[in-house]
């Protein structure tokens, strides 16, 4: 299993580092900036000998180090700094990821691709076209990382083991997106037996701001642990061939009535990319908020000029 | 378990990374600059709901909620720039190392320490003095991590696991390490019967020059991968009580010849600390060695006027 | 943490391994038959350099050994044979129990109790009651191997990860226990979306039916792989305070209609034992059908004359 | 990967547990005792929702459902009773083997084999024999479980973290295994600078006797726990290709001039079975030891009349 990842900043060489360390395959860290790709991968390698790791990690200024890789996973690309929305970096990083594209097209052509790069529904339909891979080979990273902010916010307010909840949080990453506290378990019980309404609402609101909430204690940068984790945990699912279900941007041909566009909904995601999409029973009202957030990112989408 | 950290940058907030996500205990990370530790902490936690991970982190930037903590790990200090050497930073992190000891005398009467700053070995002379602390609990994270990139480079020449190599650094953690050649070992059989003494010398050489071959490649900052990891392994020993032999600057009274002295010597390290100091049988050359990089550290402790 | 097992047969021996396999703490293998604990706990010792294990496992014939355990964990008793219900089992294994209840109450008045022997829940009310421990430090263990077959065998159904599924089984174990399939759930998504009524109906037949279709398999003896990991599941949530959701058989004081006696429902598992029980929102049939597997339960209590 | 346990006797199916719950690949246990494996296989998977474990475990009687395994791992066979030498199950197992053998020719001919039943060099010789395959693609188990025997008492004696230990025992598995004391270590420092001449030769001893101590416990059976842990570091080594070094017995030609023999080395292990042999530097006495031992396993293998 060869494994690349693209942008060698705190969300990429992080998920260098988680992916390594749980020996999924080789790692190919990659990034435009000399050298330093190589010394993360070798500071990484001189833990080895602690860790026990026997995978390698290689760093790498050139793309053609990542030759036939299995699977490519997109950092690459500006942060969000305080104050600035997912969608001000539209521009700036729709050209970074059409250069990554094509280089994916040039050298791998049977590739699995997650993007991570924000706005991350609209890169990842930039992806899918520029690479012209199967649409269900490329997918964005959001779903996961929300859930899991909602999911330990759920287990902090119960005080009890944030892997006992289960959670699903669909629609674009963003704003837009939807919280689905209906499907919100501990242990396979809804959380609305635990905590009430006024609390839940609260919780979700606090899901939503999550991503705001770490750039503002930060100051300079965003969030990469729990961003790395999420990535993980997608590529696990993927080179184990484990089949979970987790919401991720992924394809939707009239899916919850959304169209030829990239939106977060469940999904089960084994060694061939999105295997299916899983179409749970939504309320008019949640169906409602996917769409109106799928039209969000379907604008955003349309400024591109693709065609 | 109650570890503290303090200092959040690249080495102390990987450190509290590996540490929480080890289960070792719950982790208090602190530095001086507003909300960041909080942000990191925070960053982390969100990622427990994925990795299964039970203890807790907190970010703060007040020292008391360190209180009584049963270990404090010291990251705090300026890091290495390129071009800069190890002495250079003596002055300024002597200064924020005698602020953080006042602290732990004032918070914690019953910790363990481990100095991570650099230089290593003067500031752990400088730490225990001022902690008034019993000097088997006060000690310097350098021979681990000087040995395991001794390891890596043994492993990566043989292309073998890198676990199965085990190596030994003594002396100051610096210009003036000692690697032991003699007493590395793969699966127990000395590394002479697989490398020719010309590669031997090469990778001694690399071993000493490991530090600046990360800060020369990363240009801005330095290790943390590594160091991190091999902080790791020595709180491993002393929560787990392993019992250890590791490589650490400890306190010597009349070891290899060297008097009222930390430096780097091999120990065995468990739950209450440096619980013994391994005289293994040197031979002059190299027991010649140690005691020049011993009487190089001493000097550098002079300069602290600390009488 | 010192954790003692009784009975060092297949389901004691292999709880022994895992729990010290993880590492969770010191564990003491008890049993009557002379150098049988002793020879498992060396040869398990005999692994630890390969697997690198740190805490202690010792074996032993003389309870005393186990004075002052924090968790003990009664196996002993005969095993189901083929052909003989659960209840058959009762008259022998009860003698058995209240000499090992006797046992416990003179050397560790302070003890969390795990019964795993059969028949759980009337051998659960019987040592609660030898030992008078407070009813929360004393649970059976059935719910979550019951569950954790009828997890897989869901999982199986759909090809997924089998960690993906949710489920709970409540009520006594035996004919009597109840599936909740309601409350069964893949990554928080219902099964009744994934399965239809005759498959779900199939999967609770076989689910009810686990230990025998073992049994049978085995010819002589009875299941212990599935029955070890359940325990270990417990024990982990209780030593790491974890305060997970696992259906457990406790002592109920009005819950789901029950009253003063030890049956299996959904209770919060941390360093207290069960600290909480959680009242699901049952139907009437699921409700009768746990008062009823009560009754049965009470029945059998009945015969053992303790008042 | 798909890896193949023949015998499902404790050895078998502790080593299938082990092997299966590493996720090193899918594991199918095969025995002639007709339900049996898939009975143990069943239990073992009924765990996997717990312990989260994504690959499979298959138990049959048919060893054409072993077809293309990539390893065999051959477990078959009368265990020792008490009383009874290695040497006198020779030929009840030699029939058993051959039988095996012919199996894994007619349905894997690019499989590695690893070799358990006892007399095991002798067996190993027969397997390598009869199967055709390449010599270094086959191999016994003997030499990783003395040493981590000796390796335990070691780290017992000196009460540190067994892992810390290394050491090395070659020669035949049985009475003439020949334990070399001078390449055992503790982090790389030979034991002779913390143990005492008489003791390590009272640990030596031991070692010796440590297949018959477990006997002499168990009462019936013989140790599995320890011998399925060091199947599972070989099979790690060889699946991750770790080219970790290992004592095992391995063909030589002419290696301590040894010639045309099984007989326990150090080899390096990895994908492709025995890579190398690691010839030590070895003191007369010990050749002359390690020489004698292999003329005795070849008195064996020339009452099997292979040719």
């Amino acid at each position: 299993m060869k494994i690349s990842i693209i942008g060698a900043g705190f969300v990429g060489a992080t998920t260098a580092q988680r992916i390594w360390e749980k020996n999924l395959g080789d790692v190919f860290l990659y990034d435009i900036i000399e050298d330093m790709p190589q010394g993360k991968a070798l500071d990484m390698m001189e833990s080895a000998p602690i860790l026990g790791i026997e995978s390698k990690i290689v760093g790498t200024n050139r793309f053609e180090d990542c030759k036939d890789s299995d699977i490519f996973i997109i950092t690459s690309g500006l942060a969000r700094q305080p104050g600035m929305s997912r969608d001000d970096l539209l521009n700036r990083n729709a050209e970074i990821a059409s250069n990554v594209a094509e280089n994916i097209q040039r050298f791998s052509q049977n590739a699995l691709v997650i993007v991570v790069s924000n706005p991350v529904d609209v890169l990842t339909y930039l992806i899918a076209h520029k690479t012209k891979l199967p649409k269900h080979r490329v997918m964005g990273m959001a779903g996961v990382l929300d859930s899991a902010r909602f999911r330990y916010f759920i287990a902090s307010e119960l005080d009890i083991a944030p892997q006992a909840v289960q959670a699903m949080v669909l629609g674009g990453h963003g704003d837009e997106m939807v919280p689905l506290s209906r499907f919100a378990t501990v242990s396979g019980v809804g959380i609305e037996h635990f905590l009430s309404k006024e609390k839940i609402e609260q919780l979700i609101k606090r899901t939503r701001e999550g991503g705001a909430e770490i750039v503002k204690l930060l100051k300079k940068g965003s969030a990469y642990y729990a961003p790395s984790a999420s990535i993980l945990e997608m590529v696990e699912s993927i080179v184990k061939d484990q089949k979970r279900i987790l919401p991720c941007s992924a394809w939707c041909e009239g899916h919850y009535g959304v169209n030829g566009q990239y939106i977060g909904v469940p999904v089960i995601l084994g060694r061939n990319g999105v295997e299916k999409i899983i179409e749970l029973p939504l309320t008019e009202d949640e169906l409602e908020a996917l769409q109106e957030s799928a039209r969000h990112v379907a604008a955003n989408v349309a400024k591109l000029n693709l065609f």
